[in-house]
């Protein structure tokens, strides 16, 4: 397996990804790495026999766009997606610029034949144990029609089957309300077409609310709706984790308190704990596209590429494909 | 004062909005109220003389929308609608069916000359002590256009002012990225439109994740994305709150950690716990109209009641009308 990794560009850059590459090269020695950025902050990496080094001089800024990326030639991220290309890779990694990256490798390596849009897809912890539910798209779009996330629901549904495997996956479409005739025009005209075609597994609409609590496998939204949910949950456990550190904070017995539930807590944090899950993947391109949060350490990079690792080995994307087909 | 109740229609019925009632008379003697549901299931408030029992012998489900409502001549509802005009009372609570509410309430009381639509209003707490964080919309509307966010800044505006006593509160655009340039079509137009006419405190936009940092006072969005803001904060303080209660019955040593650090525990839910703030106002109405959450208890109803005598004693409505009237 040949994963391409663009090394620059997140908050912490090299400093995160060089060590979340060598955790990562830890576990999978069977995979080639080819390490886009500027050489001299890869030296670490040069020992490795199953890494290359590829040189470029240029990072792409965390506010960039597709037109950014395009032109900066030289750029790590732009590097990167011109590698994967040039050695028909499995995978490609990148914590830089959100909206930058899902542009550009969607403009190069382009949509799957009968997709519409790309989405970004992540799994979510739910209150049950060990169960995740899979929201799409999480921000890849800022708009999108009933028929876009009609193909969501299929793109999430083979993602959870191939990735979970769940036979027949129960699809949720995010609403204000659960029942029928509840949500934005755009959600009750997806809601109709679902609806209208007998999608395996569609069970209707689902409030924000009971998102986590276990029921849905997939849930399907518009990105920019999807948005504000991956960021929504994000900010409330972390204004939790701060409210939790400071109630153990508070005094001698609390601290010792917190000696005695600490194994519990460490469990809380690492469920809510969105690095661990460290990456989303873009669902509906030629190849394993995965995107690392911008504020990644090494601990989540390597997790970003776990997930890009598990996606090339379950064949996702001519999963994909042969499921698009099937369906036009 | 005098505030009118719809004492039936939420998952507890009576159960919670008697002894909500009683909770509320209790720091509030100045208050007349119109209890209006079943006079047997209300036989409790009998006794106090600043009650007047109106019966009603019909009940609005919870998923009833407005033409239901309207349709259901003897229910709670309509009856305390009509009540609330007859009397010319000052405030209305239900914790009845939310669009059924919304709907008839603006039917019947009439949007503010001026405003286009109403906006449900709601604090949130954050990360910094006692600080709260106003959203709006928070589902009032499926569908909102740039205009309409504009007018829900202003009504956010005066809302913070009134109630919270900041001078020029910060206003901020819930949306998928910082920049200029993010969010849906409707952000950026709505963008677009504040920065034109310079609307004082407009800070430009905010993601989810940062929204209940403490840095912003209002945040405004359409009605469709702030439910789903308002329901994923929930859902996620609802499984965090489920998953500490496992992390301490998780021994005997958990359990003893507990109770030495129950105290700042205790006030992490105080907190989130939703039910403090109780209920959201419908904001560009003729008249105070609070809805109760529609899994209200004793307490959080009596919460409800107080968020409508706040908005009353504060002659929002009146600081509504005017400020519109300047804008225009």
């Amino acid at each position: 397996m040949k994963m391409v990794i663009d090394t620059m560009g997140s908050d912490n850059g090299t400093k995160a990804t060089v060590p979340g590459i060598i955790a990562f090269l830890d576990k999978h020695k069977d995979v080639e790495i080819y390490a886009v950025g500027k050489k001299e902050e890869l030296e670490e990496l040069a020992k490795f026999d199953n890494v290359k080094i590829v040189d470029a001089r240029d990072v792409v800024p965390m506010e960039a766009g597709a037109l950014d990326v395009m032109r900066r030639k030289d750029s790590s991220m732009l590097v990167a997606i011109n590698t994967f290309l040039d050695i028909n890779a499995d995978a490609i990694v990148s914590a830089g610029s959100t909206g930058g990256f899902l542009s550009a490798t969607t403009l190069k390596l382009k949509l799957i034949d009968g997709v519409e849009r790309a989405a970004l897809v992540t799994p979510f912890p739910t209150k049950i144990k060990g169960k995740k539910v899979t929201v799409l798209d999480i921000g890849a779009n800022n708009e999108n029609t009933p028929a876009q996330l009609v193909q969501f629901a299929k793109l999430g549904n083979i993602y959870v089957q191939k990735l979970f495997n769940v036979k027949e996956p129960k699809i949720y479409l995010l609403s204000n309300g659960a029942e029928e005739g509840k949500g934005s025009p755009v959600v009750k005209g997806a809601y109709k077409l679902l609806k209208e075609e007998n999608m395996p597994g569609f069970k209707g609409n689902i409030e924000a609310r009971y998102a986590l609590d276990g029921e849905a496998d997939v849930i399907v939204t518009g990105g920019f709706d999807g948005n504000i949910f991956l960021k929504g949950v994000e900010g409330v456990a972390s204004m939790m984790g701060h409210m939790m550190k400071a109630a153990f904070k508070r005094n001698i017995f609390s601290m010792i308190g917190y000696l005695f539930a600490r194994k519990g807590f460490k469990e809380i944090q690492e469920t809510l704990d969105y690095k661990s899950t460290g990456g989303a993947m873009l669902l509906g391109v030629n190849g394993v596209v995965v995107k690392g949060h911008g504020n990644s350490d090494a601990y989540s990079f390597s997790c970003a590429m776990d997930v890009a690792y598990r996606m090339a080995t379950s064949h996702i994307v001519e999963h994909i494909k042969e499921g698009i087909k099937e369906n036009a």
